[in-house]
């Protein structure tokens, strides 16, 4: 099996931590090491490193080799953002060059998975179904009537192939884009629908058949590309063939449209996108202290309660009787906020675009 | 008339923006410039800088240095703290040679005075009593009883030259050290007691004799170095003798035993001794915004509302949906405390002390 970390993601949501210069998955927020570095670690078990791909934009490269050092991952740089789709593409060529029937694993770089194990028996399960040709993602059950995510409907019954890896494996009725709030509350209570986890498992034939077929434009892109590879002029073509992709993303531009086989497994693993300070101190259990602070960084605490520190200034922080705080300290900017709306941090980073 | 700006003082209760290297007197918290800087500005009215000397700890003599720039103020340097009998001393000893029988008003670095046209007014009324012999301080109407200051009881009535002088100077009954709380309440409710802010007025002659009268020790270590002035050999005998003085209050080594008339001015000139960062947080209403925010340094702030922030690092602070904070950024370390509590905030120079 083969696995392409897609690792282009620019959000802001972790700000100031994160800048358009160090998205998240840069970050060492859900452990010792960058959320890039975990997502590498964690399928080991079923992908070793030498088989990993790692896609990033350009200008992200430079971080992306520092943290992955001298593992054997090979890094493919996007010259510029596309959507999932085209950097899917991307990197499927690359892979029905050496191993065009295996199973490959799509992972997003910056969501975090508290149950490695159970993630990795079920990747193996998809790679069974893939080398079929069928078309596998993980779905995460919804615990909320979450309305920044996808959904995915799927079968009530387990029939076809679905049946033969146990009832979590359903055939996907339709992917579904992120809903409003009433929909999202009609879908959380009927039972049918889970979370689209971005985790997608097919073969690259398979994929790059379905892109020929839905994304035609995309698919002569790729062909130029793809005619390129191993020719000293690669760069040149991938360059100025690239912007002109079609930006779609996967979901929409294929996995909506396609009539191939498509399942989706109900994956228990403690999946998280971790999309604010909050989510991140709620998936952090295992390092609150016993008054409920998280402390990534140097802290003095007295009398403080619930608070999320996270300093990457080596500086001491004191906290002196304060609560449910998120307090993030970088070299560029200190943020204090009320941990419960760290959602809200991204008017930061706008007021940074801005010049304020 | 003459002045001393004693400005030896080394709190920590503005950690971690005052430090033992920069304690408060340093600090731009109260205006645009330092609490020293403004002290000697408030009184120049009275007092043109050309005769006003400074005493400082050797510690913080470049610092001050620093800070006076180009001003004609004399600076005089402790080799170490002997409290306030000994800085006294020494620069009445000074201040002797050149203007005995002239007023000489004390005034420590480190506090706020809102009402400065009053304030210098008073000291005009102070002076003209001191010139006569008198020992004159300035005493602040208590507003709660507080135990970390010392109080003075002045006669009900005013009488003698207090009388020349207005109904709101009185001769003094007695110094009293801090109160417990029991006896800072019945101070507060007798109207008989008020704060002692430690502004004193008198010659240079006065104070001498004063302390020949009741503080041999120190007078005759002072006869020692007084002989030195002018000698090339001055600077050994300041550092052999001062450090051997005895360390002794004015107001308890002499205020409390002499038998001169000891007049105290009720002084309604806002007064602070700027004891926390909620004591400044009260007295700077005129820089307080809408919403209750007191910003010294850049900050970008959504939805918080009476917080105090105070930043020397050139970093941008963001602030979300935050509530009565102190949050102090420095070189060092960064303080984010209940602002109600900020009095508490030497627990952290002490952990920082013991090398925490």
């Amino acid at each position: 099996m083969n696995a392409i970390v897609m690792a282009g993601g620019s959000g802001t949501r972790f700000w100031p931590a994160s800048t358009e210069s160090l998205p998240k998955q840069f970050l060492s927020i859900t452990g010792d090491r960058s959320m890039l570095e975990e997502t590498i670690a964690r399928i080991a078990p079923s992908v070793p490193a030498e088989r990993v791909t790692v896609i990033v934009g350009r200008g992200h490269e430079a971080v992306t080799r520092r943290l992955l050092g001298e593992r054997p991952v090979e890094i493919l740089v996007e010259p510029t953002g596309r959507n999932t789709a085209a950097c899917i593409g991307l990197a499927a060529l690359h892979w029905r060059r050496r191993d065009p029937s295996a199973p490959l694993v799509v992972l997003p770089a910056d969501h975090y998975i508290a149950r490695s194990e159970k993630f990795n028996d079920i990747v193996t399960i998809a790679g069974m179904l893939a080398r079929e040709g069928s078309i596998l993602t993980l779905g995460i059950e919804p615990t909320r009537p979450e309305t920044g995510y996808g959904y995915i409907q799927m079968e009530v019954e387990a029939t076809g192939e679905g049946s033969r890896a146990g009832g979590a494996c359903r055939r996907v009725v339709r992917f579904v884009e992120k809903p409003d709030l009433e929909r999202a509350a009609s879908y959380l209570v009927s039972g049918d629908y889970l979370w689209n986890s971005g985790i997608f498992i097919f073969t690259p034939e398979t994929i790059l058949e379905e892109i020929g077929r839905h994304l035609p434009d995309l698919a002569e892109g790729l062909g130029a590309i793809d005619r390129a590879i191993g020719r000293p002029d690669y760069d040149d073509v991938l360059e100025r063939v690239y912007r002109d992709l079609p930006s779609i993303s996967i979901d929409h531009g294929v996995m909506e449209r396609t009539e191939r086989r498509v399942y989706v497994i109900k994956s228990d693993i403690g999946w998280s996108d971790v999309g604010s300070w909050q989510a991140l101190y709620d998936l952090r259990s295992d390092a609150v202290d016993k008054d409920g602070n998280l402390l990534l960084g140097a802290a003095w605490v007295e009398e403080s309660h619930g608070n999320l520190v996270y300093s990457t200034s080596g500086r001491k922080i004191a906290l002196l009787g304060v609560e449910g705080l998120a307090i993030v300290d970088t070299g560029e900017a200190l943020m204090v906020a009320d941990l419960k709306r760290s959602q809200e941090v991204k008017r930061f980073a706008r007021r940074g675009k801005l010049g304020e």
